[in-house]
């Protein structure tokens, strides 16, 4: 643990007024001074998007009566980058918390997510930073069977640091009649969405499509985060910014160009 | 080579009527039977952002005289799904090439770049993809020198195949005096963008901020995409989406939850 009162930057990718932002505030106050910059409307679905081609709006809010806190018209990343550039730019946090996110980020909805972007940039910046969500869609889910695992996972993070440019990704199972079993540290499932598209026909006799379908997980291992949740644990996957597939660099040594 | 003439995905981030995706699609058809479904708007800086919360628009377009085109509303990521579960449904293409980016997406701006998400989305759903890249940023920049290149990457990946899960990042050196030196498979270089957040006021005297920057090379490597590029040759780097970060995994063993 630092020995000054960490700093830590609070965003998510649900919007500034969802639940899942405010349970991670709520937590986060219990271990340093917190700072809120967080999208001023939903970003779910974002990935890793920056605004480049508009302009961004940053107001402050006063919905938390006792933290400063920012809304931002941007993405998840760009409310990292605001944060750390503009905001907070005579202090670097010593801490990225991003989530909580209502809807897991298991497997590749790590590439999605506007949750876990926020965390990666942050790593990108060289900063600590975790993802957290729950496997609950809902407006309103139940947060409190999470509390535990985030301040656990926060402090080691807080006294331990991390790989630089590595960030996690924490999913929590949905609330059930049974306690959490524990926490999982994990890989990244090989999964993927089997896409449905929904053709429909818009009020002018318009063809348009909703984007839709089911999550399939076709890896059997037991050390990943799907398996993980499967069996009430919270799962935990370091994730890298970096994507170079070595391996296949070394097999691609033979092409002729 | 595939025994029947190959059904390749052109697609891009610029949007449908880029230069880029032109000199692309042209450079395709000496290879393969084209199928184009693009943006039609650009969607630089996406990254692996999908429409989740508003209806996707999909419509054919004849701008190709002598190939299928659909312009669609959504991202990279969007195009590529709709393409092969709805366009191509009945038969899968055999390669998604996605590109001439108008501007380079070396090392991290492979997270950012839509031209990539939309061959990382291709790689996931189990099709060799490769994303092209033009370090120059202008609205006509000239191609031609990458044109042998282009063909000579793309035939070794329908010869060869691609590794599950990996795509390539191609980047080229923008045009000079001198002729390209030739091609490197490299590892993604750890570099970031240096932001500045020019703030200015707006004529109802409201601040918005533009997002700058510098992009800052601090990866003395001389195997990285950013070393080739600026020794002239074209980089190829195997992406893949699988984040984890196994060492740190093995180092988070001894936490304590």
């Amino acid at each position: 643990m630092p020995e000054h009162k960490p700093l830590i930057l609070v965003t998510n990718d649900d919007g500034i007024t969802s639940h899942g932002i405010r349970t991670l505030i709520d937590l986060m106050k219990q271990l340093g001074n917190v700072v809120v910059v967080a999208p001023n409307s939903p970003q779910s679905g974002m990935g890793h998007a920056i605004t480049i081609s508009y302009p961004l709006r940053l107001y402050p809010t006063d919905i938390f009566p006792d933290v400063p806190a920012y809304e931002c018209s941007g993405t998840p990343a760009d409310c990292v980058k605001l944060a750390k550039h503009h905001v907070l730019k005579d202090r670097a946090p010593d801490l990225v918390v991003s989530g909580i996110n209502h809807g897991s980020n298991t497997s590749i909805s790590v590439l999605y997510s506007g949750t876990m972007s926020a965390a990666i940039e942050a790593a990108i910046e060289g900063i600590p930073a975790i993802g957290f969500s729950l496997n609950d869609f809902s407006r309103q889910p139940d947060f409190n069977h999470t509390h535990e695992h985030v301040l656990s996972i926060t402090r080691n993070v807080l006294e331990r640091g991390l790989t630089k440019g590595v960030a996690l990704n924490v999913n929590f199972p949905s609330r059930s009649s049974a306690p959490l079993q524990g926490i999982r540290i994990c890989r990244q499932a090989r999964a993927k969405w089997q896409e449905i598209f929904d053709e429909r026909r818009d009020p002018h006799g318009r063809r348009y499509f909703w984007l839709a379908g089911e999550f399939i997980n076709s890896d059997p291992g037991e050390d990943t985060d799907e398996f993980a949740l499967s069996q009430n644990y919270t799962s935990v996957v370091p994730c890298q910014y970096d994507m170079t597939a070595y391996e296949t660099m070394q097999q691609m040594s033979n092409w002729n160009f």
